[in-house]
């Protein structure tokens, strides 16, 4: 029979991402289907914006293997064992930070999705401008992570402050918090945009797993 | 002959606000008869976004009275003396704050507008929040205003900063600094109307004047 | 554990105005745990966005100490009592003004957080410019606020008028009443922005309680 | 040869309205070619939106028969007395009211274009709702109009008060007046398309010329 | 007790038209008010926007005299007879005409509106121009109107095709039938506003309501 | 009775395709109607968007002669074989391309509308160019068409590649599949609409009935 | 030297389309280049959106060969000869209309490009729907070819109602002409996108060249 | 004196990067005041969006030591010699690839800024997916980089298919090529956020400097 979907077998290879699934749209017959499929293949598969009520429908036979987080809606199947060469004592070289906490369950899709990827890396919530000493609590750290990335909505103004005042890569992440002209994170997205502090990038609104996927492409960078 | 405008006598009586003219989209004959019109019965007035080209135009005769300004493009009709119960050593209540220095033609319109109504201001440039400790250093200075007016363009991350730091009413003015999704400053606008800080008021895009007539709105109270 | 939130404890201290949770984005679990920190530390809150649902869905020993009105969908946690320097017969120096009964649950918002800030007001009702002797009979009473806030919908050309006839401090709140291009509030937010008044200032969409904030910023000035 | 261009011969008795060309997109050539073919076929035309630099660079033979006005950019070829119906005395039975004396340009070609369809009208300008008192003057008049033609900028509240107050029919030309949100005269037409007065119609901004065809229709309606 | 909702006791005097109310953004509590206070005082009332559901949820004591439609979610309290003036065989002054039958609901909330107001209309449904012979088979009949109300989504092209073929006055009533950049009403909103046929006027998207009020407008003038 | 609506007879010999109905804004008294009324005159027709809820709403004597298929939600009421000039092995003139599964759907009503139009098509599904190999590899097949329908949501970057391999006429239809931006495939048909590619059509999102009919209109030509 | 343009050598072979270059983004000294290598590698080439300005200002040596047309401001470098196999007296299969002369520039460059690409094409001019008898006085001419190019601005309905009445592929251009909410030709594309009329595919604004690209794209297809 | 702006000394301490003056909204007198200030203080500078005809209007002392680019507005103050660590033979780890040639200012300006920073660059243009063969050919080179600027307009679908083909870290430059729907870069921009390939970032439209100043941020990143 002709399938209706065509996993990126050759994906790891191209990008140094392995494959993952959007579930959103997709029925849960498709989803149904390819997990069945990647199971039988032996393949890791992250699926992303997997509902907890779908998730709940699925077949118990396709669940039993799956790692699910309700928070942020991922489920993981296969290993997510830390990869092997990071050491015990070792600090985490991305960081998750959050203005408020509305904004976790996209910034847990973003820890997530770096777990799977191979990346440890450490969660900062609630530091948003409206109290700044809340981050500047939290600056040095923040300063010795290689790529952080700062999940905001509203105005974002989280990440024009970090902007100014880090060394590594910034990832913005505009979330769909607030309401009227926050626009469903359109005026996150934009702010970001146009944010006064240099080199700041960003990914789509609520795109956790975009923004790790980019932290993924730096941190798997060969030493040189 | 029927004018084609009518000066409104009582508004400052209604609303404790002098009268004020927008030039931008009047002739340069309008702009004439208007001033005419002033002049010959004793009115001051404030012309905003008066272009120096414009300015330059008028007959001698009209712009003889005026005090004018090219960076703000405004001008003055009539008296400007600090009014009588500013002592000379009290400190102003009202601050006019700009992000970068592209800022500051909005910002001198607001000053202007402040002190046409007869509220002495001070201004304080260049403190936007990609290099934050040019903010704090002036933050003692900021925080002694009773109203504080915020120009700034981009993602205008000031108004929220300030919004957390300082007790005084915040007047965010966004401004068309920037380019792309900058968008003139509706990006700026919108920024400012989702601040995470909270009790911060906008106006339109560059209306320094708009700011000012608020500031006065406030700064006009009679104390209780 | 690491708590997923960060009270901002100095809130008062440094812009006057007490700590409120917006809960729309957050988990019933996320507002427990708030509720349950600020109970334990004896602090004040005031919860906005509550909806009366997940009002009922909190459990009893949460909602016992909670003062929560359905129509504003505001819970205050703590007393409310007017402040001691409002003497019995005082006028208040705020007014909340609607153009019409749709906007009332706005309005209401910005009432109860004015009270929670310490200030009293009047509602005023239904006022809106389409049958415009209704304002005009309460235009006394609306002359004689410090500060106005202004709540209407469609094309909010009650701030306007408003902005022409009243001397106070005038905060526009656009709110979603309407349909089609008023879209969601959209087009009310962009005319009070708009408007040919003087010095009319803007908070986002609905949001009565930033409008509140703001006012309370104007109120909160010490008398020189 | 092929001419490029087809004059709508049967447009007057099929809508009661005479022809008008739009002159901002087309060349020069065109202008004076579709001048001459009416000329020679001894039809009368109205055009539109024909800049002075435009004008003053046709052929002296193509403008000596016009009768152009440079502030609303129209010319009339054709003669243009007020029809043998409207007595000396009689009152016009449509109003073109502006808000501000920036408005003026459109309004003027509003009353151009019902001169050239044979309705006489009154022009009453500067009569925006930021000073109420100067609209309430004129009242009276504005009531006695069977159609009122409301040209007004940034928020347009003009139309909203007039339509509260008057009971003919009532056109909203929004107009490009103002900068920022005002976008070109966007805010204004959503201001008048959500206006809380009942029956309010708009047509495009800067629309005189549409505005006085639609007058136009209701004023050649065959008494019943 | 301060009632929250304040009738239009002289808006007919003013405006030749009666009170209506806008349900949709009414809690159900309002509605029962408003409806009570209306029969106490012997008022005529025109409810628009009144869901089944709603309707259904009123007391009985409350819709007894109401005349309720559901397709259009109309209803009338008080008398709808047709006025004296109009002989049993004249034919009616307005139309209202559909491009297609997802437009009825729109164009019945004109007509009822047009019944409450004294004044008959015909409907004329499914004659968008996809197939254009079914409107040129109605098009005497639409000639001998003094109003066409033409209710149309999608591109809304039946308004452009009328306005060049009818005298009558014209206003379009986008509706929000479409999807994807059809837009909820945008999309025919704005073709309506461009329409290159002159003198078309237009109103809100699914403002069936406010078009029948403009159309009253017209067919209220006293004839001269 | 007057029904309200009118089936387009002779919309065949016209433009060469069939008559359907998009039953999306329908209420299911109109579209049993419109089944009735067709069955009666023993007329084909498609019914697009009719959501399995609705069809499973319909009385059983309306969906007996009904071809229904939940996937793309059509309904086909009469014959749908292939036409008689189709040999057995010919290859289909038309392809229908996908860039994820979750475009299916959409596809599968294009495909559906040209088999009711008398053309066979083949699906090809889930080569979009995040894996490049995937198209690659049906690149041979997808060169073959005279027409293909690039089914593509988000970025749509489907279309410009698509554009830049193959010869035949390429028919983008932009879905809304995606969040945040992708704004319910605003962005994937603007992206479509400026593709660096030449010659690439575009219809509205989630439009494959009408990608369908500009297809049939290509395959319907008469060989010269 | 490392060129900094790459002319795209297969991609006739590929597509069926000759290269073109379009002139507006790039420097004079781009385009030199770019012709002159053209040049020396005997290949042709067609330039679009060459301004006037910018051809005069190019070296007689690289203008000697070219063809230029200031209306489309396309030039055409290489033969231009019809195709063979067009004998003198075959009609076109391609037709390009215009709702208005101001489209003409537009359709121009289509007419160019199906020219440049080897297929002959007609242009009827001036047949928008405000005076729709001249559109009807073209049908059969229209009606007869393969592919209609519908080129019109403001809200384009020409493109709707010729979708109603001629059977062949129809290529909608919207065009810039137009002001306000024309939206430099925004509506004209989204009224364009939600026809009514089924099988209408559009192009981006003003992209004569493109609907011409696609219209070579069917006329290319082999015979079958 | 006060000056109007405010140097930000310790940037390159907080952030790693140097300081830079974006000019295009800045007065001359404000360049060349900064200018001034930065070479008496012996510090480097970047200028960004510096106009030919500004640079030319600069006093010859001021233009003295500046490095200017014309084709990409950017001018240098001080050193720009690669830093020591650069071996000869060594490979740049970052490449700026562009879609077209009319990119290459954009591209230039952000290859300048990684010179400035310290970075070397390898640029690649005219590699749009328009012709795919054109970035086949140079796959192996760009899947060297560590970081990867891709610069495109219209709907920038290179970064999509580069997001599926490289492993580095991609930063999307959208550019404002283009005309009609791509909206000034708008289309690009929204195109690459949503691109279906995993972990593209993006910047503000034509933003090379940002984009440089974000592969920095990576590039400077202390080996582990």
């Amino acid at each position: 029979m002709n399938r209706e979907f065509t996993l990126d077998a050759s994906r790891r290879e191209r990008t140094g991402l392995d494959e993952a699934i959007f579930c959103a749209g997709k029925s849960l017959a498709q989803i149904e289907a390819i997990l069945a499929h990647a199971e039988s293949a032996g393949r890791r598969l992250l699926l992303t914006r997997l509902a907890p009520a779908d998730h709940a429908a699925l077949p118990a036979e396709r669940t039993a293997g799956l790692d699910y987080d309700p928070v942020s809606r991922t489920a993981i199947l296969g290993s997510v064992d830390p990869p092997a060469d990071v050491a015990a004592g070792s600090e985490p070289r991305a960081g998750v930070v959050t203005a408020g906490s509305s904004d976790i369950p996209v910034a847990r899709e973003a820890a997530r999705t770096l777990l799977y990827d191979g990346h440890p890396c450490r969660e900062i919530h609630d530091v948003g401008v409206a109290g700044l000493w809340r981050l500047l609590d939290r600056l040095d750290e923040i300063r010795s992570f290689d790529v952080v990335i700062a999940v905001a909505g509203m105005e974002a103004a989280l990440a024009s402050v970090l902007g100014g005042l880090v060394p590594g890569a910034i990832i913005a992440v505009p979330t769909s918090t607030g309401y009227g002209v926050a626009a469903g994170g359109e005026t996150a997205l934009r702010a970001a945009l146009t944010s006064c502090a240099p080199g700041v990038t960003v990914v789509n609104i609520d795109n956790g797993y975009g923004a790790a996927c980019a932290a993924a492409r730096i941190l798997n960078a060969r030493p040189r």
